[in-house]
């Protein structure tokens, strides 16, 4: 059973509850490095660690983990990077939720050990990921495997037009997040009238339309929604009891 | 040597040759079953046989091989349908090719026997083609296995929106198709501003805009232009050598 | 199908608890449906209710969550069926874990519904899922679409000989399970010298080798230490945390 | 590279005629560029051209075109490497054929430009081909899209165990030949007991044993047969109809 459904009194996963939370917490948390909790990590009530306020400790209250997001992306022309902003934007709507946006020229192995789940964008470069996004994979990562399983991955991808390939590249993306050992999602929902994310965020060119912007945002919020919920405890951002619509196919 | 290009003084490929034609050719070859002809048998020059008009044997003249069209669909909403019969337009733009259109309902193994190439459209169902489909190869196909080597295929899908899968199950089809030993290919050329068909034609929903008719039309054209010129030796209808424009990615 | 309830009605994850476990809830747990609980559901400590023994209850012990794995296949030859054995021998190693194993030809939604994980297994036919594995997931299953997202699951599959598409067709069983909204995955971990389950499990034929069945074996063990982390917060079932010896590639 | 070019000077696809090929002819193909020779040029009986022998011209017999295979790989540990030795083995059965075998590091567009067909290997690197093949498919080749339509491909790859992702790296390879208008295969018959290459050669690590060895050279084989059958109208090479074995399930 996970402890903090049962012991931790706040959970800080909406803005009014985190309002209340004690102001040393809030400085505390601020100071304290959340992102060397590893999962898995257990809690000790005993002593003190990082990531407790002291004055919660005594009164047993916890400060929760952080949600984290790593939206890491490959960009020749931009419309991916565009994409990569919509999903970090989709993905900032859940609470408590913090995001990284990493081009894969700037990313470090640490940036994806880091991360809770992560979005991983390629331009559909004859129907597959990018080299250099495949590079990253091959060489920067390939020395972590084995040691950064159970990560929530998903996908997305531009190509020049419908029947481009996309939804095939973003197959080669999951393939290799499954490498890895981690576990892989799409989106059931649609995004709008004809646009969903079965298997990945999709755009031809840019995505101008609101709807292939929707894909994206709804992706990155799913990922940090699996995230909360499966890593973190928090079963009330499972998108099935959430209250949020969800749009069935039209 | 493929004997045609030596000796075959005319190739019935376009229409102002094909009115050159001798009556008595016409009429014989609307009497003659060419499709009782199978890839790989050889010409004898020596005797009559199927598919040779007397009197153009006596002036060492022979009717060319038809080019044979399968396309095979399964369609629920009449989405698919409607693709197949685009893409069975497309292919009858090609001189001297005969197009059967058939239902996966009243399919037969002598449909994809008799072709020399074929295009397979499914509903997108969950990501790949349709149970309805899928059980036409295992199992009123499977006999035929290994017996129905080199034929030339391609797929064709829709799914209720873009991100649907219908990339994912073209190449669920595709692979299917390779299983059997043929060989499978998608369009480069885009038909349309942002509408291609690298992998198969796909459309979401209906096939209702212009661009994703065109992806049908030319899907079916490419096939019936590959095997001409694959397998009736017709390399004036190889797209690279062909007059007819083709739209790049723009 | 009940196995384990039978012969563990009540189990902890550690051994020393286990031993502690008073017999009222041994029986409590017998006479209590723990499947009745849903993903999502918030633990109230102030009264009693379905899974809690009242004797635990006044010292403040939780009888946890059952993790409940579900092994759904088809079988023609056996061989899948062999397989299905096997991973549902893995998956049984994990402690509190319930394992149904269905046939396509009996299951039913309720067993989907159920299950916090799921290894679907199908025999290769022509590089995909078989039409009946298929058509479960067309028919049975469709009306559930979009009531039950964020389960775990994976993937097995034999075909008649190495390079049959064993691995493709893991991967259509992993489109439909992604269409569902599943977070699938696969095992990084080797489970002999030349023998892994990267994509799901895969055999040549029946899983004579001890290594084939090694990896069965592993896929089910991971798939349930992946809900009994994710699903039930047990984070000591993380494979990055457990003592376990995790086999590299040699 | 031009082993068969030195071995075998002048081939012609039938015993007979082989016999009575003069002397010239033989000369004249050492000092003829037949690589010139286009996909879709036709013959002019009327004049000279490179590849006819002026001897050969004068009794009406034409020197047929060479069939025109490239093996293309990446290896970094040599079980690649060796699988593409084995792959061009098995081309060269195949009469009348010159095979070109480049490791990705000294291969140029004007290769694959050369070719009538091609096998492409390459690693098993997270599931996905190395990101130096897809960096040739990127950068190197992405000027000659649209350019080179209709060549026949087919793919290799190892990974380090079987269920390591050998299949679906060669699906990826086939993904990038589809994009360039290629027709893609695999290997219908088995190549020994349990072992076969539907979508591609696969190895465990380096081909050691007979039956990967076999696949490799059946599939080089293959693609030969598919090139001289479709690209040079031999279809005596049709697998079909030749009088060798084909192995099938057991």
């Amino acid at each position: 059973m996970y402890e903090h459904s049962v012991r931790v009194p706040f959970i800080v996963s909406d803005p009014f509850r985190r309002q209340r939370a004690c102001g040393s917490a809030r400085r505390h948390a601020r100071k304290t490095d959340l992102s060397q909790k590893k999962l898995g990590d257990t809690l000790d009530p005993q002593k003190p660690r990082p990531g407790m306020c002291l004055r919660l400790q005594s009164c047993r209250k916890y400060l929760p983990f952080m949600n984290k997001i790593l939206v890491l992306f490959d960009s020749k022309t931009g419309n991916v990077a565009a994409m990569a902003d919509l999903v970090a934007e989709g993905a900032r709507t859940i609470p408590d939720t913090e995001v990284r946006l990493r081009s894969v020229d700037e990313a470090s192995a640490e940036d994806v050990e880091w991360c809770d789940g992560l979005a991983v964008g390629s331009p559909t470069n004859m129907g597959v990921l990018s080299w250099k996004m495949k590079r990253f994979w091959d060489e920067t990562m390939a020395p972590h495997w084995m040691k950064v399983d159970g990560k929530i991955g998903c996908a997305f991808s531009s190509a020049g037009g419908w029947g481009g390939g996309m939804e095939i590249a973003c197959q080669s993306i999951l393939t290799i997040l499954m490498n890895f050992g981690f576990l892989v999602f799409g989106v059931t929902d649609y995004a709008a009238g004809a646009m969903t994310a079965h298997y990945g965020a999709v755009a031809a060119k840019a995505p101008r339309e609101e709807s292939a912007q929707a894909a994206c945002r709804l992706l990155g919020k799913r990922l940090a929604e699996w995230t909360a919920c499966f890593c973190h405890g928090r079963k009330d951002q499972n998108p099935l009891v959430k209250p949020d619509p969800r749009i069935a196919p039209g």
